[in-house]
C-alpha cells in the first residue's frame, strides 16, 4: 500500500494552509487570485471516482468550505471550482475567487496570464488570514 | 419561488441526454470532445454553495456517474470535473472526457478550439450511446 505524498509540482506551487480530514488545503504561490487547492491525502488516486463514497462526500463538503472562506474574505464574484489534472495526476481541486476585473476575467484561470510572485509580506498576510479562515468551523 | 428554467446559452449549445434525480444531463453540441453538462434543476443557484447539502450530495453523486459512463464509453486519459460560470451563471458542472490527443490537450478546453458542429448523424449516434449509458444504473 503506498503512502501519500503530495506531487512535487503542487509541492513547487503552493504553501500548505490547512490539514482537513480529507484533504491538505494549499494556497497556491501565484499571487494573481486567491487561489486553493484541495488534495486529498490519498496514495494514487486520479480521478473523483477513484475515491470511495465516503471521501467523496468529505470532499463535496471540504470544496464548500473552501468556497465559504474566499467568498467571506474576498467577496469574488464567482467561484470557479475544478479538478483537470491533465498536468499533475494527483488529485486536486482548484477552488478560486474571481473577479470582473481579474486578468483572465471570464475565461478560465488555467495558462491565462503567466504566474505572479507574492512579496513575501503579502503571503504572511494572506496565509494568516487563511489559515483563521480554514481552520474555524 | 421562481421555477427553473434552463440557461438560453445552455439551452442553445446543449442536447437533453437524461433527467437525473436533481440534475438535466446535457450533451454539449460542441463535438470536439465527449462533453456532458449537468444542470440542478434549482431556480436561481449559481454556487455550489447555494445547494442545500442533500443536493450537493446529490450532484456529487451524478457527477460520478457522468465520469463512469465517459470513461466506460470512451476510455479518456483524464476526466476534467469544473463549475465555472463566469459566463452562464445558472450552475451548470463540466464532465468531459479529455484526450492525449485532442485539440486542447494539455490544456483545459473553455475557449482553446472552436466549437465544431456535429454531424447530424454522428450526434444521434452519440446520443443514443449516452442516453443508454446514463440512464441505466
Amino acid at each position: 500500500m503506498p503512502r501519500f505524498s503530495l506531487d512535487s509540482q503542487l509541492a513547487a506551487s503552493t504553501v500548505r494552509l490547512a490539514r482537513w480530514k480529507l484533504s491538505d488545503a494549499l494556497l497556491s504561490t501565484d499571487a494573481t487570485y486567491p487561489w486553493l487547492i484541495l488534495v486529498p491525502r490519498r496514495a494514487g488516486v486520479v480521478e473523483l471516482t477513484d475515491l470511495p463514497w465516503a471521501d467523496a462526500m468529505a470532499l463535496t463538503a471540504e470544496i464548500r468550505h473552501a468556497s465559504r472562506a474566499l467568498t467571506e474574505l474576498f467577496a469574488p464574484n464567482k467561484i470557479n471550482v475544478a479538478a483537470i489534472g491533465n498536468q499533475v495526476r494527483q488529485l486536486h481541486v482548484h477552488v478560486v475567487a474571481r473577479f470582473r476585473d481579474d486578468p483572465a476575467w471570464p475565461r478560465p484561470i488555467w495558462g491565462a496570464t503567466p504566474s505572479r510572485a507574492y512579496d513575501p509580506a503579502e503571503l504572511a498576510r494572506r496565509r494568516k488570514v487563511l489559515v483563521r479562515a480554514l481552520t474555524q468551523d
